[in-house]
């Protein structure tokens, strides 16, 4: 998925202000929803970040287009683990190892047989 | 109401994104309800913005801190205006009239009798 | 210029948080100078936000995909007025007049005539 | 540092947006120095988010008032490594380990010694 970055994505230091690269990831995950017609918000059940491992690499800038990729690392009854890695041309700006558990009425539960189905045939 | 200027609030032109004095605006109505202990989102009901006329009159910078002054302008069966300005020191930053609309189940209703003695009492 | 609502665009209201749609508006703005291969920042010149009359006219949520479109209004010396609607299929969900004052060293500056040009083919 | 969660850190899940956390801590850092009369961007100079390691606990909501404690783990001579937790009431909803590089024109620096004394100072 590609991003472009704007002003608001950006802070007085000239560069992208760090949270906003774990928003795109976001964004590329929630896009692979939407791309299915899946609303990932379905009732009151749906997968909550519960652990982030981020590292920093080069800064971007304003006006920069950058590619979110995202691969699936562990997939569990209840949980999965993403890579999302994002790039500036070649260079690797950002990546993380993303924890999303499936949670529906606040309670951890087994994430629904589709949902694995469709996650594995968009990140395998 | 005070507030500082972070990193978040400002952008690549080393001045505080113009939307943010309207976030800071709706922090304060926000305020107004919290201190009060009543929570702005009732069932489905509450205020939405229909109308905003803004002046953007200097910048603001990372470390000001800023103050938001509410006053209520206009008030109707089911809706009311407010004038917010925003300074900084002696400076006045930011003004704008902002229009509430009360929207109950989708749909435009009277406001509450309690919420507005609330707003009377804070406001005038 | 066409924008995804994502979960960061969406407050605890289940509807766009109103100052996004004048997000939306500034990144249709910046992307007309990007794909002309421009910084919109140059140097210490740039234009900058300094009146928004805006009409909230219908909720955007999650998942939707928005349309900006982007026309001149006004042409002066130092500012230009845009008028920016932003439509959910046929409805119009927000529309504003923006004033732009262009700024050289923090004093209003006239607009230079190669901007001057692009906006013309730009909007016209 | 205590912090109101308005409307614009909320999502349509009706909680605290994930990221949002991590801005928070951020706020903390600055007004570290913010109230010492630092500016944590000086000239070309200041630390910048190298790593992020964040576990998140339990959902904060609109209204909430959230506590973020800071504390130093590590300290080097280019680096510091601080430990952020925030608190709602005795809750623990987030904490994560954040590694903070002091960089000037670009490049990895010797953080300043008077910077290091207001670190001690500030976090032990």
């Amino acid at each position: 998925m590609k991003i472009r970055v704007y002003y608001e994505d950006t802070d007085a230091g000239r560069i992208v202000y760090h949270t906003n690269y774990i928003k795109y990831c976001e964004r590329a995950r929630s896009e692979l929803f939407f791309v299915n017609n899946i609303n990932p918000l379905e009732g009151n059940a749906g997968f909550v970040v519960r652990h982030i491992d981020a590292d920093f690499l080069a800064p971007a800038r304003l006006g920069d287009i950058l590619e979110v990729k995202t691969s699936l690392l562990e997939k569990r009854k209840s949980y999965i683990i993403l890579k999302q890695e994002i790039y500036k041309k070649s260079i690797k700006v950002f990546m993380m190892d993303i924890k999303l558990a499936y949670i529906d009425d606040s309670k951890i539960s087994k994430i629904p047989h589709d949902i694995l189905v469709i996650i594995d045939n968009m990140l395998q």
